[in-house]
């Protein structure tokens, strides 16, 4: 037998990565991507013609199974590890990916009888056509003082697990009254490879409204919703277990289908950015995770709980047991760049970056609210939008790329700037994600604006080395794993060497610039002016 | 002979236009451009090596002559038609072009002693190095509640001819004694076509700090500034002339070098942009003539003399004898939409404008300030910058260039209110330059965001077309020309058949845009943020 080794299960929005990493060094040893059959199924159901409306994102679970079905003997392979190498098996997934199940846990939309009814299927995380539900929830929520909403920055999304469950209740009451449960993509894998159905902490926690110490929501508040609603409760059973908690080994089919060994330790799941958390070598308090990409997830740990202002969502034992784990968001990060790039004529990053890292701090005059996608931390607004001030005739593509990564340096110190104000001390940023590796002048500008050091983390696939580090975890110590995270972060997760420090200079000259950003982030944003949410609704 | 006609000189930053106009009917006989040989003078004197400062912008006067000597023969033989036709000359000329000559009108950089002094030459218009000088000139005239200020909106430009005098003065005091008078170029130009040393009452009122009541500011005033300018009024000597007076007859030593008939009769002259405007069939009130360029420039005639907010000038007599011509401006029109094509990826002009047209009114929840130059027209500040606000990762680069369109109407709009809120009616606009040609869509939006209808010059020349009006008005009834203006608009000036009208339901939709428009012109122009002006400062 080899060094023992974990297997991360990385579900991703259309493929499912595999990853084999040796449990004693964090070494990669072997990965595949399987791409899911269907994808993201968008128009109509598979073998159907009726067209799903626009708004609308489903998955079929069964590609899922199959993915990695395909993607493990691969991984297994490229390794070049034996089956009884691999010692535990960690799950992250998208999130809130949700499915109704029956009684023993069957996709509704696998059984002849539903599935041809749209809502059998598995709502992923970005369908969005729940925003009526959720705002109504929200309305419930607040006007009842439920307690829960405090957690989630005052407002709640429709991406969530209740606004998906209130809209299959109200569309198609039939199929609610037909599952059993309603549950995470993620639980319903750790489901199928260990037979154990339980509910990770992260998914319940963030996405669910559950917390540690008021469990979910009452029959009451979900009967304020509709009467029909009451019994919601019944179909968020099982037990909440923090994610690297092992939940039970691996069956006998599954481990013959995926080329494992059966009784394989099993860890519940997580979220795949809440996975790059323990991947980027964070298992304490005052080391706040960027997750970089399209959009940017910030994920920061602490023994307290506080309600720290527009926050997506603050959950005990939500990432590392023991912790309160805080997520925040940019929703524009790399989709602002890249959206300027094609407005300026076809996306030559290199170029744009090289010009934009020659330009001074302050972008020559320029300054920008990153908007692009609405705001969803401190000011948690949806209706507003993207704005730029300061252009003159010689302003240049260059300049205005540099303004738009130093409103997104803008946004993020806010939001540390809303920790430090509930008194939960950032002192470390470290950077995960391709757009981080891509663009050294966005590092050391967030550096500077934040006034921060960034370390970057060393691995490529960090959700999925957070989901071997889970299985590491579940496996424990005498199977060759780890006794807690700390232990499985000290072998497993690395950062790179060279630490990004602030450069003084640009650190003063960004705290004057940050004091007209904010002047321009509240006149927009807390009411000053309502012209961002009359544009809005003015773009029919 | 053949039909009377009349000559029109247009010059130009770069080069002169000669037009051949016939005084019946205005039809356009013949036309020949002649670049001038030394163009803009910004690197060094001719035949110098040494640098001149970087917002130094000089001309050489001998090219003007050189130019037309060259540019009026060739345009009457294009004409076709004997010099005997031509009855009368006029002249348009770029402002504040200024020249400091001797006592005989000889300019002093011609003059051995002091071609090698750069104070001696020629500033063009957009000789930007005398800012300091204007902003004592504007502290002090406020200090003494010069009576002046408020025909110019409260502010004078750098590129006029006191703060450019002042810094004759101040950097090169010999040059300045040794100047008998400091004149404009219009004038110098038909000194030397017709002997007389008179100034054109447009170049003295809109550029000079003149008026038809006070005269130019007293000695005192000139005093205050420097105790050594207390003689500036001495240096502004010269009969003030309303445009299209007859000054004299054309010199037989320029008849000669012009191909034409000595005694011919030469008007007194006119600023370029407003030579357009008796071209533009105005020479009445309530018609508003608007160049449109690269930056536009909006004229009207009105009997009343009113204080309008940040007016550019108003001078009686200054376009047509008889009425106040007032004066507003837009820096950045034609420039912006260049700008944005070059972001956008190289200046497709064709298919922005195509894209652009097909979006609706607002560009898809888009709102523009236009102050990519500054603010030239009601708050009157340079310090102001540009600023587009809601953006959406699905704008695109043709909403992006319809929200600038609508931007410079919004501020088209915003000075019509200035003239109104003073009862000075606007009831139709008429739109001359090549830009208002080249863009219907421009044209339209104007229209439906102002609620007013749009006539189009007919001709491609209005500046020289205006210009020789001014010559057949000079010319006489006797002689083949004119009595008036107004009949000579109502012979030689045409509109485009067609009348661009106002769409009603686009006029609603921009009226309500157009108040969220007001709210940004104000929050960030008149003090409710101070970002602008903190940004330019941090250009570096």
């Amino acid at each position: 037998m080899t060094e023992p080794c974990a297997l991360g299960l990385d579900f991703g929005t259309a493929s499912v990565r595999a990853l084999v990493v040796e449990t004693g060094t964090g070494r990669e040893l072997g990965s595949a991507v399987a791409d899911y059959r269907h994808g993201v199924i968008e128009a109509a159901l598979p073998g159907s013609s009726e067209r799903l409306p626009g708004d609308w994102a489903l998955q079929h679970p069964g590609d899922w199974v199959e993915a990695i079905a395909k993607a493990v003997p691969e991984a297994l392979a490229a390794a070049g590890v034996a089956r009884d190498s691999v010692v535990g098996i960690g799950v992250d997934f998208t999130s809130c990916t949700v499915l109704p199940v029956d009684a023993a846990g069957r996709p509704l939309c696998l059984l002849p009888r539903w599935a041809a009814r749209p809502h059998a299927w598995v709502k992923l995380w970005k369908h969005h056509a729940a925003q009526p539900q959720a705002d109504r929830i929200n309305a419930m929520a607040s006007a009842r003082r439920e307690a829960f909403l405090a957690d989630y920055g005052g407002k709640t999304s429709s991406e969530w697990l209740v606004a998906k469950a209130l809209q299959i209740l109200e569309e198609d009451p039939a199929v609610y009254a037909a599952a059993s449960s309603i549950v995470e993509g993620g639980d319903w894998i750790v489901g199928e490879l260990s037979g154990a159905r339980v509910r990770n902490a992260c998914g319940a926690g963030y996405k669910g409204f559950w917390s540690r110490e008021r469990g979910f929501p009452s029959p009451e508040f979900f009967e304020a919703l509709d009467p029909r609603f009451r019994d919601m409760p019944d179909k968020l059973g099982g037990e909440i277990v923090p994610p690297g908690r092992a939940v039970g080994g691996l069956t006998p089919a599954m481990a013959e289908r995926l080329g494992l060994t059966p009784g394989t330790a099993v860890a519940a799941a997580i979220i795949d950015a809440h996975s790059a958390v323990p991947a980027a070598t964070v298992v304490e308090a005052g080391r706040m995770v960027m997750v970089i990409g399209t959009s940017t997830c910030h994920m920061l740990l602490d023994q307290r709980h506080a309600a720290v202002e527009g926050i997506g969502g603050v959950v005990r034992d939500g990432i590392i047991e023991g912790f309160s784990g805080y997520e925040a968001g940019q929703p524009a990060v790399g989709d602002l760049f890249g959206w300027f790039a094609k407005l300026a004529g076809g996306g030559d990053f290199a170029a744009l970056e090289r010009d934009a890292a020659a330009c001074p701090p302050g972008a020559r005059g320029l300054l920008a609210l990153d908007w692009w996608n609405g705001n969803r931390s401190v000011l948690v607004d949806a209706s507003l939008s993207g704005l730029v001030v300061g252009m003159t005739l010689a302003t240049t593509a260059a300049e205005m790329y540099r303004a738009l990564i130093e409103a997104t340096g803008f946004s993020t110190r806010r939001i540390l700037d809303a920790f430090e104000a509930e008194r939960i001390p950032v002192r470390e940023l470290i950077a995960v994600g391709g757009l981080a590796e891509r663009s050294p002048l966005l590092v050391q500008v967030y550096a500077d604006i934040a006034r921060r050091p960034i370390a970057l983390a060393a691995t490529a696939n960090a959700s999925a080395l957070g989901a071997a580090m889970l299985g590491a975890v579940a496996a424990g110590v005498a199977r060759g794993g780890h006794a807690s995270f700390v232990d499985a972060a000290r072998a497993m997760a690395h950062l790179k060497e060279k630490r990004v420090e602030p450069d003084p200079a640009a650190a003063a000259a960004y705290d004057a610039l940050y004091r007209d950003w904010l002047e321009l982030h509240d006149h927009f944003g807390r009411g000053g002016s309502g012209v961002m949410a009359r544009l809005r609704r003015g773009r029919g």
